[in-house]
């Protein structure tokens, strides 16, 4: 499928309310949502920087995904976000491809999206997620 | 200063053109240009996915910081750039914030753009780059 726009790149961090701070200082970012995803384990924001979009995301308890990479790895670059037309279409088109899809069903993501996320040793080690607008 | 768009966002891989292949079969992506950046060490190519656009870099030798970041942490995501509309007063504004600039005097990159990287530990563990539109 063709991928129409970088939606967003993700960043982990460990306090969600200092790194948006940060963006807002140094980048002139404004908050466009924030949220709690609780089967990701997640509190989320969306920042808007001009045209572009980054999320940042922290852990809400240590035994979460995010929370065993930040205690891995630290903080810092987390995922990115292609955005598709047919997100469904587009995870079955993938793993049909032999891609790993991590969500072959996709779920609902910050702000109500449905995403689907590609492991990263499909991607030259990138976790992707594919996200509609 | 106010960014106005995410400009690209670079991930580290072992073969280039092996990369390419990946994105553009699994993505619809389309080179946009491809060089040799000696002083840096890389090898690198913009990608455009629709609107978005993917910079996907190779080391030339292992002792460049690119070849440095691949044998630790293996290839992934490696930094952001961030369009601005002043390259120099971006880098000289971020400095005097207190900011770690890498290179307060913007050097060329990829296409000729003006570029400044900014240290992951001034923003939450993420390697940035201002870069001119």
């Amino acid at each position: 499928m063709d991928v129409r726009a970088v939606h967003h790149v993700a960043f982990a961090v460990e306090d969600l309310d200092e790194a948006v701070e940060t963006y807002r200082s140094l980048w002139g970012a404004e908050v466009e949502l924030r949220g709690r995803l609780e089967d990701q384990g997640v509190e989320a924001v969306y920042l808007r920087l001009g045209s572009g979009r980054v999320e940042l995301m922290s852990a809400l308890a240590e035994d979460t995904p995010v929370g065993r990479f930040l205690a891995k790895r630290g903080p810092g670059m987390h995922h990115v976000g292609f955005e598709v037309d047919d997100v469904v279409a587009a995870a079955r088109e993938l793993q049909a491809g032999g891609v790993n899809v991590i969500d072959p069903e996709p779920r609902r993501g910050l702000g109500g999206h449905l995403v689907s996320f590609v492991h990263p040793e499909s991607l030259h080690g990138v976790l992707a997620e594919v996200v509609g607008a």
